[in-house]
């Protein structure tokens, strides 16, 4: 009877489980973002993963509609769950204006959940790292938001993040002087699909679009870079003269971010790509996305802009803002194989139950000291013990065998040597191996 | 027309916002106890909000029905939002037992929600913080939980944490001797309510469950302690004797455990408290409950136990195991006024358009000595720049104003106090008066 009472385990398609070796580089590299962000004086905050569906949607609903999780609750309110964290946070900013001082800024590192059916490396939960500064439109605040993405990196230990900045006012003059600019958002759409379907179907469906060669010809030289590398200004340059030759408020904006960039000597991370326009509407300066050298398949794993007027669905107060969002996942993902683990630092073997009083307080000796120590709870065989450590990728192990107050055996699992010691060498032995 | 399309910002009822001066000590505790988890050789796991709804509830349904947030996703699936972290980690167990080496101590910290109605100090989305040793049944691995308890609050900062500790089998065993052993599931319930509804309360409503005066009596004298003080031993000695006066696996256990805690120093922490039993079914051995002196009346805000077989409905591999949880947001309550934040330690000030980038130099080098440093963006009025920082619980600022290499005026923001000094002078200053 208990049998036919056993439920499969088994998690929704699309979700899935973290094992230890995933959680822990996880929450490594979620707290050196949250100390990092807070270096900036940025501040954290929080939203409901549930909020009704037309704060979510707008009370038109529309497409996005059946990529999110919606249901009526028990009390009859339409909810769904948060798709992103830039909506949350333009009900959260309207909602709470007169308890913030602007310029706001802000990070906000949760899950989040899209219905969109499950590709490779594509999950139906996965965690946001969104930063933004709201409430100030200028060059100073741009390269904040760009100066903290390459730190942010740098202190991730990701050494081959490059960023790829440009500017949404920059192409929307292009379009204008092409005399294009009612079909703005079927081309923005368009050139974002550059780097996935190549330059040949683009500058089709581009011809097929605006009806003129000479247009989607224009359009096309804009967006391609013969030299994948060229320095940011020498791209700029060309772009300004691409342009008309004539300098005007975004260019400069342009010029001003980047001596910002040098003044950090960090300029060199920054490549001007032109193909980088973002596909949504409400992007209106500086648009970015990031990508891994090496790794450029599995897409940008941070990406972000300047946007005009935020909360303006749930406000009336105009808010510019800046922001940028760390695909965690993806970016996790990619780092695979960079990160080591280990559950402890040393086990403590059991040989002997009398002596696990003994055990507690070394334990407690060595945690102070800010390792990371386990105990053996039970006097199983020690090939047992050793087996437990191996999969746990615990490097040591302690025996407590001697008669002699506080020393003991400290043994190194790997190389299958014993050393004789005090709590105090075992200690500093330890400390110059563990890895925090 | 603008003005009809605003939607009101609002959270559905139940659910809260967390501002920055509730998410800073929040986010500060969490990382405080993921460090301290892995000094102990636990390790994070991690599981999906959504799960199938026969996996949260089991085939039967049942009671916990409505207090849980379920639905029909896009896939027709049944699906529920996860409303503890127990329950998952039951099914985690069950899936992935041949990628986990026994015993496994993991923890896990995130959100649960659930549908009941909320009430002063209980929201329907909650932040959980669970750890748990599964796979060995003995005095050691209990010892482990009442040793991560007491030493993370202290790592907390909570030094007024009661731990109130009592063992289930005692009860059941009293519970036989006294041949009421099938009134068990509802005597416990009604002990737990002790501590709400008060001795008389409880007392009438034994006699009308077990209907005779001297078991309802004897019930009663062996969950009440005159002194509330009394020693852990004392108390053990007095049970033992109201249990027949002989020693069991179980009086035993408890001994061996204490021994554990005197070993590292921490019984004083902790009192046996016979009225504690938890009203779950499934523990099995000792259960605890943590109460904050004068606090009292928030209730527990981190209990648990021992139970003997908790993933019996998705395997029938036998796992007992202990473990606890802390209810955060219940206890960070508690601790509100005792946190202090700060967006920032310094705030640059804007005073000068054309010295940005001096400012950046100077925000680079004091955040690579660790200070958290923010720049004014625009160059307003000082008194302005002033407010935004006191907004922001920023102590000093730092006025560019000199033209002398690498040295300028440092302000004390509550002294209105000025010096002038170096780089260097003033990151030794700001880092001796920094919060972390």
């Amino acid at each position: 009877m208990k049998e036919q009472e056993i439920i499969q385990p088994r998690v929704l398609k699309g979700f899935r489980d973290s094992l230890p070796a995933v959680q822990i580089p996880k929450e490594a590299i979620i707290t050196t973002l949250q100390r990092h962000f807070a270096s900036y004086g940025f501040v954290p905050i929080d939203t409901p993963a549930l909020e009704y569906m037309e704060i979510l949607l707008g009370k038109g609903g529309g497409e996005t509609d059946k990529q999110i999780f919606h249901f009526t609750d028990q009390g009859g309110r339409e909810v769904a769950l948060r798709f992103d964290l830039t909506v949350p946070f333009a009900r959260y900013l309207a909602q709470h204006e007169h308890e913030l001082a602007l310029p706001f800024k802000r990070y906000h590192i949760d899950k989040v959940w899209r219905g969109e059916n499950p590709q490779k490396g594509r999950y139906r939960e996965f965690t946001q790292c969104d930063f933004d500064i709201v409430g100030v439109d200028n060059a100073e605040s741009d390269a904040e938001i760009l100066s903290l993405m390459a730190s942010s990196f740098a202190k991730m230990n990701v050494k081959h993040a490059r960023f790829h900045v440009a500017h949404r006012g920059m192409f929307n003059t292009l379009l204008c002087n092409l005399g294009v600019e009612n079909l703005s958002v079927d081309i923005l759409r368009l050139v974002d699909k550059l780097r996935k379907i190549g330059e040949t179907e683009t500058e089709e469906q581009l011809l097929a679009l605006v009806q003129d060669e000479r247009t989607a010809r224009a359009i096309l030289s804009y967006i391609s870079k013969e030299d994948e590398h060229e320095p940011f200004l020498t791209t700029l340059d060309r772009l300004v003269t691409l342009l008309g030759g004539e300098e005007n408020e975004h260019t400069l904006r342009m010029r001003t971010i980047y001596s910002y960039l040098e003044a950090e000597g960090i300029e060199d991370r920054f490549l001007f790509d032109p193909s980088i326009t973002r596909g949504l509407d409400y992007y209106t300066g500086i648009v970015y996305e990031t990508f891994l050298e090496g790794s450029e398949h599995i897409g940008s794993v941070c990406s972000g802009g300047r946007y005009n007027d935020l909360a303006s669905l749930y406000t009336k107060t105009h808010l510019p803002g800046v922001g940028s969002s760390i695909g965690l996942d993806r970016l996790l993902a990619a780092l695979e194989d960079e990160y080591d683990y280990r559950a402890a630092d040393v086990l403590i073997l059991n040989t002997d139950e009398d002596r696990y009083t003994e055990a507690i307080k070394v334990a407690k000796r060595l945690r102070e000291a800010g390792l990371k120590v386990a105990l053996s709870f039970e006097p199983k065989k020690l090939a047992s013990q050793y087996k437990w450590a191996e999969a746990n990728a615990i490097p040591r192990a302690i025996i407590l065998d001697q008669d002699e107050e506080g020393s003991f055996t400290l043994r190194d699992l790997t190389t299958r040597t014993n050393m004789v010691m005090s709590i105090g060498e075992a200690a500093a032995l330890l400390k110059r191996n563990c890895l925090d």
